[in-house]
């Protein structure tokens, strides 16, 4: 298997690192052979090339099996609005150029992680929700427009009914293998996009009659994640709402530091934490490597169908995790301050 | 004063009474004179003249001095997006019209109900922020399209200069009031839009000097919310965003069924509680009323300048909770579920 490794910006190139090393361990444990390849992208992209997509990028990735990818984004972008080349552009490009339409987003709790939410332990205990958020449509991929005396901005919120159909298949058919229920979140009451999206959900959930599915505004469904999150199978919903509740939702799992992603559609896959590249931590060795390792499993599993490969990682985080070790950000209150460990430990 | 009564659709009919019969014992203790008129706007609206903000309610709000209103929706619209008269227009509308382009909704935590969240206690202790939200502009009042043949649709995201410029002037001033701490969320790094609101928000900033402004992405925000309430203050931003975030963060006050807002912007203000219609509750009399009550105190505050009297109305609040009356949404353990309070015991 050929696997693209792009450590990306800010802790990306820190915590990649150690996703690859357990691709690494896994091959040389069941005599598989991955081989790996490098490639930049975002801000040390554009350093580099200028470009935040090198076509060397784009081309290694479309020879490719599966990617492994790191985090994207620099304060310098943040703090200046008006820059136009910016490191997100190489991300949704790429996403883009590989049908990458729908990103599959596992919201688990560790059990061993209670104590690093901010929510209660028993309104958390059991919550297993699977997001599939659509990747490629939306406001993200809309005309953006800036009037030539830059007072008036906007970007189109657009959806086609065959970008709905082919995520809410994906989606009812994971449901049938899980709890059978779906629910779908939208804006239909305000939101033409999301009316259009309503009733294609709808006709789709015909096809699926033995899941239940269920409508549900974005703002009630903020809310309802974290008042009880048990209520949730698998969710569905659009690019923009999808990058909302999904951050939100790490607070389900105890931290941001332990969720992986996989993004998927016409052909390659490609695995990345839900995390960002925090400049504020990054080059100090502290970010949490677990995402990048559990985001390594979801390609053993989803890319390659290694089912015992990568549970196998799963189960090493959480003996790890029970074993007591602990990055800061899934800080256990037993823990003293100073035995918090570094990415490298940790991995 | 004139007051406005829009009592809308669902629970905000039952709810809204008692927010009224308060401004009643106010104006009585008080010696205030208040006069009430009443009107349609919603599916109640559409039902009884086909138009959900009819011409008599729009000419009668013109002519109050202040609002108060119930919630808006209906679950046959819910459950059928190819409908083209639809309860929400009404409320939109109204915004428009009247200039009510600030939405503030302040969110504190009632220690009482320290129980009553998902969120850990000692997260929420001491938290208070209080939301700017935009509210006549965004994707919200951008043109909406569908394609002829029906399969694609679209809402245009579009803000301009002097939109961003009134709202910010608005939470600037407020933040220094309070903790002088003004958070601007956004999502600058891939939306046009969002980098026009920052770039605005960075300008106005710097009339403030005295206020310290964060940017935030609303991904990392809707996290941040509920991992450490306590770091926001003042919070400002879009319309769409805005929605989501405050519903999400009515889990910090403990219940939705708490939360009042009010809506500024040229002349007459307008007050609501952001709980929504609750079809599914609807009629049963077992609806918060605080909200309502919460939402004429703001009324008191901020229309017409009565400090002593709305803080009489909170304290009251206070008073009845402390006291250990709950309705089903506040739940307190160690109330035996058959002890729950009417919407009217607890008016
Ligand atoms: C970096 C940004 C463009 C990206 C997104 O909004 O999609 C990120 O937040 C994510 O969720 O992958
Ligand atoms: C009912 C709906 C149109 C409204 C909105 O989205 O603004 C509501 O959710 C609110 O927050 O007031």
């Amino acid at each position: 298997k050929k696997i693209l490794v792009i450590p990306g910006d800010g802790i990306g190139q820190e915590v990649t690192t150690w996703g690859q090393k357990v691709l690494t361990a896994i091959a040389s444990n069941y005599r598989h052979n991955f081989t790996f390849e490098e490639a930049l992208m975002g801000h040390v992209a554009i350093e580099a090339t200028g470009n935040p997509l090198p076509d060397e990028t784009l081309e290694k990735a479309r020879r490719s099996d599966a990617i492994l990818f790191g985090a994207i984004g620099h304060a310098k972008y943040d703090n200046d609005p008006t820059l136009k080349v910016r490191p997100e552009q190489g991300l949704l490009k790429i996403r883009k150029e590989l049908g990458l339409y729908a990103n599959l987003r596992p919201i688990k709790l560790f059990d061993e992680l209670l104590e690093a939410s901010s929510i209660k332990p028993e309104i958390l205990r059991g919550a297993d929700i699977l997001f599939f958020r659509e990747l490629t449509g939306d406001v993200y991929f809309g005309e953006k427009k800036r009037s030539e005396d830059r007072n008036t901005a906007s970007d189109l919120m657009i959806y086609h009914r065959y970008e709905v159909e082919r995520i809410a298949h994906k989606a009812f058919a994971a449901a049938q293998t899980r709890r059978k229920k779906l629910c779908s979140v939208d804006k239909a009451n305000v939101l033409e996009a999301s009316r259009l999206w309503r009733e294609v959900v709808q006709e789709v959930a015909r096809q699926y009659p033995d899941v239940e599915t269920e409508h549900m505004f974005i703002d009630n469904a903020a809310m309802q994640l974290i008042k009880d999150p048990k209520r949730f199978d698998v969710v569905l919903t659009a690019n923009l709402f999808g990058d909302i509740l999904t951050d939100e939702a790490s607070q389900i799992a105890g931290s941001m530091g332990m969720l992986a992603s996989a993004s998927v559609g016409d052909t390659i896959g490609f695995y990345e934490p839900i995390h960002g590249s925090a400049h504020d931590i990054a080059g100090k060795g502290i970010a949490n490597p677990l995402a990048s390792i559990l985001s390594a499993a979801l390609m053993l599993d989803i890319s390659f169908g290694l089912k015992e490969e990568s549970s196998r990682v799963i189960k090493a985080v959480e003996a790890t995790l029970r074993q007591g070790y602990r990055t800061m950000d899934i800080a256990n209150k037993h823990t003293p301050n100073d035995l918090y460990l570094s990415t490298d430990q940790m991995g």
